[in-house]
């Protein structure tokens, strides 16, 4: 990496960037909390009626499938066409992916129109990658069984891929790296994959690679994490202890307490 | 009662079965964090597109109306027809069932889908057995008032209801019982009632008996409730306590701290 | 003002008013939760088949087009055409309201139907006083510097405008005062300005003078979050103790600890 995850973090929160963050409901509150808390300015406007035009004047967005349905994919794919046409980031959260046949064909469909990030779950990520899939929301496959789907949709898309869970895996088909640290607590608190998506978008506006961008996002939010989950008493007490620590994190403890090794 | 609150709790964790939740914009995440807490795993897919085919997949559906719209009832529609297709038990929360004519007819036509369970507070169940109900969201009316309009219900419709506030009550029509335990902090913090029918979807996922895991239910967040209030000081740290409680919470702590009566 | 804010705050908790409130998705739980936690009583209800007739049940109405579509602006409308026949008060929220094309036609719609009351940040005040607007959700321009647009729009409208920031500014035209209270840290949690929408609702349902209301719920807001400021780490923690604040806030502490100035 040519930036360090703490200076990146530093350059991010400098540059404030706007996010269009069109995600599930369960997730909306969440994440804007997660990218004020972290020091960007989140959006969440998602109607095909203006989403496009607001991708232009926002620095990154991000599209998680969440929640969807027919209406919210034409403000998503508003959107995208928006970003594109502006040469913004784009980052795909595609949440559940193969569950059902519909879901299925939106994710088909997003794919398609060149995501800059693809950040899911392990099953999400080979379910994309066309290696299987889960039942729900949760994950059913490690990170390491996901490994070389990862990099095969990564090197044929064209994109970074990153497969998150309690070792995370970066890979833009020819560079890789594994992320670990965070907290078991942090799959309890619910929609908070759902966050780091927005968080990506928020790096992924202020790095240019982003393939560093997402290591960034990724190291910032498990630092975030193992500082949280020091005083937590539960994933109640987590939830807002991590809100608090992404806002009190400098870079030297984003640099020093999360491993990121090649891989 | 064939199996305790505190030995259903274990069973439900163990299971860990997946919940496929249509609930209002406004419970949304507390219900997923409600569900991941206490050790289930929820999905809140709703679309007409797609919520018929997940209600096979998932192990219990719970239907909210708080914040419906027609797009939203055909979503429920489809998800009910999908559930009770392959066998699996649905749960109805009635939100201020009475407060338009629009919410009458919705409701109407959802109670005629054979709900497995229907939980609402004392308004809600007085309004679906034909006997009033309240102005907004908030019950207008004591559970004690209930009781007659609750068994008339259950018993017409057969299935479970559950009328909950200070004290609850369930029936099926024949048997009765009430559950006093809680916190006079739970009405404080919103859609935590919304919650509770997606814990009891989550219950009854895993114990055969609707009956029993509706108690099961009622009684393990009660006893959550009592746990979160020891130290809290207002809604907001309530709830946060709240969902540390659920996930400490032991068997010995549900059967022992709630007082679970015939009625 | 011929009300106290404190005393206004009294009076609106044993008034206890039941306010529809129509927001963005961000907002929803923060919003019902704030107010809960101040006395008030919330519903969210805000489909065109019953937003209309549900907006004479309750004592006021809020409309927030923070995520805004065509659907809902339909149920915004309904909404307010009930409560103007019924003569209930209705407040109206501007959020990002220069930022797209249609947002800006949404707000020329809105604004047209007579809002008792205007809240916004600086940039959107300016952005319906027809002198400019931010780039996002977030204000790009001081309170100070949308004073002036404030007055000559509470006197175009014949409305109340209220444009908040570190300082707020009231005025209805005629009477104007700065409000100077509150937390740095309140910026850095998401919606609560839509909260406090939702709130200067709650207290025009029960104080006669919507100007007097106005500055009774903001000086409330800011009370509450000096109290919740005094103990925060971060904006995790003030979240939580916001709500705490607010449901323990008594009506000297408000009436003492904001300072309320004539402009």
């Amino acid at each position: 990496m040519t930036t360090s995850p703490g200076a990146a973090l530093v350059a991010m929160r400098a540059a404030n960037p706007l996010v269009q963050c069109i995600t599930n409901y369960v997730a909306m509150n969440v994440a804007a909390n997660t990218l004020l808390a972290a020091g960007a300015s989140p959006a969440m406007i998602h109607a095909a009626e203006e989403s496009g035009e607001f991708a232009a004047i926002a620095g990154a967005l991000t599209v998680n499938i969440g929640t969807v349905s027919p209406a919210w994919v034409e403000g998503m794919v508003g959107a995208i066409d928006g970003a594109l046409a502006a040469g913004r980031p784009w980052v795909l959260d595609p949440v559940a992916a193969s569950a059902t046949t519909y879901r299925r064909a939106v994710t088909g469909r997003l794919i398609d129109l060149a995501p800059t990030v693809v950040r899911g779950n392990a099953s999400e990520i080979l379910a994309l990658a066309g290696g299987g899939g889960g039942r729900g929301v949760d994950a059913t496959d490690s990170v390491a069984a996901a490994e070389a789907g990862a990099r095969a949709l990564a090197a044929e898309r064209g994109c970074v891929v990153a497969a998150t869970g309690a070792v995370d895996f970066v890979t833009d088909g020819v560079r890789a790296v594994r992320i670990a640290g965070g907290s078991p607590l942090m799959p309890r608190v619910t929609a908070l994959g759902c966050a780091l998506t927005c968080l990506v978008g928020a790096f992924a506006a202020t790095v240019p690679d982003p393939f560093d961008a997402t290591v960034a996002a990724l190291t910032t939010f498990a630092a975030a994490g193992e500082l949280a989950a020091q005083d937590a008493d539960g994933p109640g007490s987590f939830g807002w202890r991590f809100l608090d620590a992404l806002a009190a994190l400098g870079a030297k403890a984003v640099d020093t307490s999360v491993l990121v090794t090649p891989a």
